[in-house]
């Protein structure tokens, strides 16, 4: 199967570096998907946030980092792709990612969204907690890929 | 009994209009009220949305579209009405407007808050969700009154 | 409106009474509708259940104490009454109750479940805790109408 | 993917066929796998659930039924599967999917659980609600596939 | 043990107080310690917060009433203080609560966060909620200590 | 402080390990006490849980095992103690606690539950489970200490 893995990735961490890892060996492709909506604000630049995925996936050879602005579902369409993966952790979670679920298949009748659990380590992590605990000097190197902490460090500083 | 069934309605969707037709033959009266708080942006104006309710709703007798800025406990007070009408549909909704009756009636010990659940097929529908897929593009027919998918088209071109 | 609050009622408590006396004002009749599922092992006979319920209420003119076996959908039929009126506590609760009133909904389409949102006070309460606490010989007075704590004791003993 | 979509079936529903039909173009294969526990009391037996299932599907290709006593770790091992697909509807489900896909991978680092969004028609549907509805004589006909419905039918009478 | 109870407390309320007076008696030391985040709007003034706290708690001896920006782990370790308490109101607040508790301890290992349900009569209050009902010019000496309430009406007016 | 921590450890895991580790360096003294429900059916005797806590636990200096029968109040008054702790796992599991620590204080003003997020590795973990686990042949030494897993093989076989 072909999947896309959408996101904002601002920046990914180690809880989607989880996933990516453990679908990419269930599947033909998988299409790292950066959302880059033009009315939000941004930590990292599109350039950068393709950059540090690449960087952080180097090692997995079925992916492909690309991006997208507007509905999920014109973008699957134009992919010619019709599962998405997306990763769960709270229950409050859930329930957003149900709503977009229904919302989707209701405007794609053949797009299915495919939740994975994410792992216990993981089941806390955000990319905005991560952006919090460093803009306050804590230290991140547990949450993000090595590169993502060098990268949001010099941000930061 | 008579009702008040309040929101914002910017726009009125299906799931509204879901709520407003199952609970009218059960009321003597229901009042659709709209909130509108001088201090939020909505797409619509207040006019509009006045508009849309009533198009949208003109096959039912029993009911009156109104509206009030301030507290709602004051307004049904006002309407001399003691009775909230509130859909349900997820777990976070429910703690929200539990809570909001919670409050209301500690503010008002006559007023009850009495919740319908959602219809299976607009648990995940918002108007926010309407306006966001409306604003790429995506076919919204599905989940609005015809009159408000016209609307809503011209605003957005 | 003539309303059903359906319960096992194994006893009544000051949760279910609470709803009763916030339901009442605002209805015709509210049908206190003991279920007496024939499969099912109470702690109270049908009899002292209805007898508690009446002691617990008497100051209540419009309410009836009956009861049911069976679908509650086909009661409600029987009695012509559309609303079914439920208290709810925590987010378990709402979802298996949200379960029973789409499943209601399915089987009689003009049936209607109206939620309430219990008390503060009474937000932990449950007539399976009561009989635990009373068991052990723990303080039930503030959990149940006096008549009830009586005969719980007296059952106990 | 070779996928499984494991459950007691005790009868299939109408909702697990959504699951089935919809997980069926994105598969090579689904095993729709029975689990027969020896502790557990079925209302159908084993041979009747298979031949439920069979005619339920009978125009779906690429599934196949089977049945598994045991973990389900080692029968995913037995059929050199890593994909396990379950349906999710309410909130509490989530928790009890969430802990049991923690825990097989615990067991088989390489089994991943997939998620799907029960339609929202179906969001309140379970085997025990069906069996349920029809012991009171209720309509069973929107739950279950035909032959469910008959098969129930004789059963209770 | 000596612990520490973060929030804004813009403004502090009955529920907040609900928690120290229930926490003190447990408690060597309890540490009512004020975010005053630069980047965020309050209401009330790092030193009006202060004094409403100081006032509401004056009958509580060992308590001190602190403040702090940037990270709680760090605000800890200076008090040399490892224990954090925290009140539970809904399934949502639980949800965050328990995030930014494996966050903190993944910063700072021997760090505890321990969590206390908030009283039932208090379980839908918030510091927003108060703003809120105090700007329609609803009545908040219910939900507020008394010198609060007197100062929230001086800076509405 | 002196806390208890109450469960039926049938058997003990390393779930519950952890919550004792963390807490004990916080504690004079933490009761671990084994609720022995008469009327209900244990996998390990009292003895055996007893036994197999003191060995999982024989590093910990300030914790003594101890088990009870009947009101948790009851036993905490005996020991005049007035701290429970708990470990939350799941939002599910966190609704039956909050519910459980309002019943105890409306039994005993002076009693606080006080509870612990489950860390990351364990949230999915239940002394259920891992019977479950075991019974079925699989792997049982990630979730239990090493003598309770010998125990645990031994019964089973």
């Amino acid at each position: 199967m072909r999947v896309i893995y959408p996101g904002s990735f601002d920046p990914i961490t180690k809880g989607h570096l989880d996933i990516i890892k453990r679908i990419a060996p269930k599947s033909e492709k998988v299409y790292v998907a950066i959302l880059n909506n033009s009315t939000k604000n941004y930590l990292f630049s599109l350039e950068e946030r393709l950059e540090l995925i690449r960087k952080s996936c180097e090692d997995i050879e079925n992916i492909e980092v690309v991006y997208f602005d507007g509905l999920l579902v014109d973008f699957a369409k134009k992919l010619n792709c019709s599962i998405i993966i997306r990763g769960l952790r709270a229950v409050s979670d859930y329930e957003m990612e149900m709503q977009m679920a229904l919302v989707n298949r209701s405007m794609y009748k053949d797009l299915e969204t495919l939740f994975m659990v994410a792992d216990g380590n993981y089941s806390y992590l955000s990319s905005s907690i991560v952006k919090e605990v460093a803009s306050y000097g804590g230290d991140i190197e547990q949450y993000v890929p090595k590169c993502v902490a060098e990268s949001l460090m010099k941000k930061l500083r």
